[in-house]
């Protein structure tokens, strides 16, 4: 058979590493799929030393690529959500397949992109936008195709559960290990899209839309990053049997669909719990199978590269497909989309973990315990430490209880801070046991 | 477009799960295909009172299901290697996909099945054979295509996995452990299948057929069971910071091709080692994006039925590939398997737990490392005991070995024995990283 030709638009990291493993993992591929899938042109500002291009053509003008009428295929690595936007779409109306690995174009513009796809009949593949080289689109969109997604939970980026692990490893504070991930190259010198929770955002946005068949909502998606996280609360979390990780999480419910990326603290004898540095992890739970967890690599060349190839070899598998028997991007039919509104976060319904700081007398124990009684909170499970500073007789608190919805543990923790006895403001990080 | 029809063939636990979900998930599933998947007929020795047949037609003589013109997919689901097989190579005859979920009969008959479905240019689906609802096959074929797979391990027994589970956190040996298992329908009245690992060889036979591309090679499966496990090793194990787990590995060597299905300690703080109960696991290591875990319920109706419509979607999608096109079996181009040798277990290099029983005066421990670095055998760690037996001045000597070929730990292990200050079996456990 003939060579699937690739355009290739991107060669930095990602990208080289595609160019390299499709050339070192050849015998392999051909193996598998009767034909070679050939790189014919690359589209790149400058060349990137590690990849030998002689035998392809280069073109410093990207979009080039998107028009070659040689090229069956448009792999788009170069990130952002402009010029890639501009080469996805021209690709499509050239009648390309197109394979991505940019989760914030598909987190934001994907309609668009899948629109356009879908009216010309090509496939969108974007296996390497989440989670890396873990194939949990795939798992999602056709290994689980024989259940409804109920919820799932994601540790979706690395730098963030490298900064939380490291933290409870070596009880460092957040500041002082932030600069280790800066100097290792895990985080930004801005880290900000990573430990305030956007990139995961992009990425639980994604696997929603794939999960239960609902459109792209990052500019809905709750985010809150991890940077107030104190060592006090990893080590009372702990004392409790939980761990804190950075997830994202996403659950349908009646009345809608969660979706939501925050600090949580979740049991530690989960499997997902005990997935640390810089490796993701994604939790489904699905109703014939029930829970289903993928871990591994979720960044870097090479992982990310594996997703790459992956789409690549669908594409080539599903090149003669009709239009009507083609893998929608999302798994789901493009007229069968479910309009189920986003949930807001105070309709959110969760567990959480508290601690306060309160005057060590009697009955400031009572005033908390009635105002979180009042508002239908049970405590599950509560632990006051001796006097932390004698100076001022403070006592931390801290509790952890049952679900309830965010509006009633807002409206409860602004009256707990209310009253005179506490000294400063409650620390709220929700919790999920994950059982159900 | 018209709905796939299924001929579904069984109706025990796993087929009434399938033909209760394909109702109970219909409309997902139509949201997906754009398409119903329908059974039209059911092959059944008796009705299940869980299912109700009345719109379908249902046959007692059980191969009418693979002739029915009707039928576009038979799923068999009845189990056994010889009625089962006579009807997957009928439905195959007649031009029809075939799922199963049936591992004894495809470890077995594969390479029978697959070459009647690739001369007839019809898919045969297997995911259900293996780790119940877990999409590990889809990973292994699909989602690492990009990939040269290097090795894998699987938690692929639940029963297995329970036993050892529960006699570490109970202290309990395994006879009595065993007793439990079955009382809760976990372990059947003749465990031997399960306990001594038979089906998990089914299982990694079939897992290095995909992850190779290599011929199915249960005959040649190395296999070990779990009966001879004690609770004094689980003990020391875990001093090391090791669990026992009962295995399936299978890598890829210069030499050959490992398959070997038995006890092995892993580093507690794996993952993998954290998966317990009837819970299964498969973790792979690939060139590109390094090491990846898929975990969940490998056993179950539902859950296997998961797998099994996850198959019938992929079906329904592919209906209309080329022959050429079609994802072979295994995943590989039936031209293209290697023949790569399956490694005979001699020639497998792996570390060991070892422990001995040893009169306690000096000079064994001596004699021990003596004939250990006489075949090029490196300690690790070693832990010696007080007297355990004071009557016989005997103790316990346990020590973990760096990796070393099989041949020359037998070897070893001859000469240790032929000791006089040796007063029992040595117990040999081997130990697996899973660093590299």
């Amino acid at each position: 058979m003939k060579p699937v030709k690739v355009g290739l638009v991107g060669l930095g990291t990602v990208g080289s590493s595609v160019f390299n493993l499709l050339i070192s993992n050849r015998t392999e591929l051909e193996r598998r799929l009767g034909r070679t899938i050939d790189v014919v042109h690359v589209g790149a500002r400058r060349d990137n030393p590690v990849c030998n291009l002689s035998a392809v053509r280069v073109s410093r003008h990207v979009l080039d690529v998107a028009f070659d009428p040689d090229v069956d295929v448009v792999v788009e690595l170069i990130g952002g959500t402009t010029v890639a936007k501009e080469i996805i779409l021209t690709a499509i109306a050239q009648g390309k397949h197109v394979v991505t690995a940019n989760k914030a174009l598909i987190a934001q513009h994907g309609q668009e992109i899948f629109a356009a796809a879908t009216e010309k009949g090509v496939g969108v593949y974007f296996e390497a936008a989440v989670a890396g080289g873990i194939p949990v689109i795939k798992a999602l969109r056709e290994g689980l195709s024989g259940n409804r997604i109920e919820w799932l939970v994601g540790i979706i980026n690395g730098t963030g559960n490298f900064i939380l692990s490291k933290m409870r490893n070596e009880g460092a504070a957040f500041a002082e290990v932030l600069k280790q991930a800066q100097a290792l190259g895990y985080a930004e010198a801005d880290p900000t899209f990573d430990v305030e929770g956007i990139d995961a955002a992009h990425k639980l946005a994604i696997l929603a839309s794939v999960a239960y068949g609902i459109p792209l909502q990052f500019d809905k998606t709750f985010t809150e990053g991890i940077s107030q996280i104190e060592i006090d609360d990893i080590n009372y979390a702990q004392q409790f049997g939980y761990r804190i990780k950075h997830l994202g999480i996403s659950r349908r419910t009646a009345q809608g669909i969660e979706l939501r990326v925050h600090p949580t603290l979740i049991p530690e004898r989960c499997p997902i719990a005990n997935i640390d540095g810089v490796m993701n992890g994604v939790l489904i739970h699905a109703n014939a199978v029930g829970p289903t967890l993928y871990s591994g690599a979720g960044a870097g060349g090479n992982a990310t590269a594996s997703a790459v190839i992956a789409d690549l070899v669908d594409v080539a598998r599903s090149l003669d497909v009709s239009a009507a028997n083609r893998m929608p991007p999302l798994g789901f039919q493009s007229a069968a989309m479910s309009d189920a509104p986003v949930l807001a976060m105070d309709e959110v319904e969760t567990a959480y973990y508290l601690r306060l700081t309160a005057e060590d007398h009697p009955g400031v124990l009572a005033d908390i315990t009635r105002i979180l009684s009042s508002r239908g909170i049970s405590i599950e499970a509560l632990l006051q430490k001796e006097v932390s500073d004698p100076a001022h007789d403070l006592v931390p608190i801290v509790l952890l209880t049952q679900r309830i919805k965010e509006k009633e543990m807002n409206a409860a923790i602004a009256e707990i801070e209310a009253l005179d006895s506490i000294a400063s403001k409650v620390v709220r990080i929700r919790l999920e046991r994950l059982d159900a």
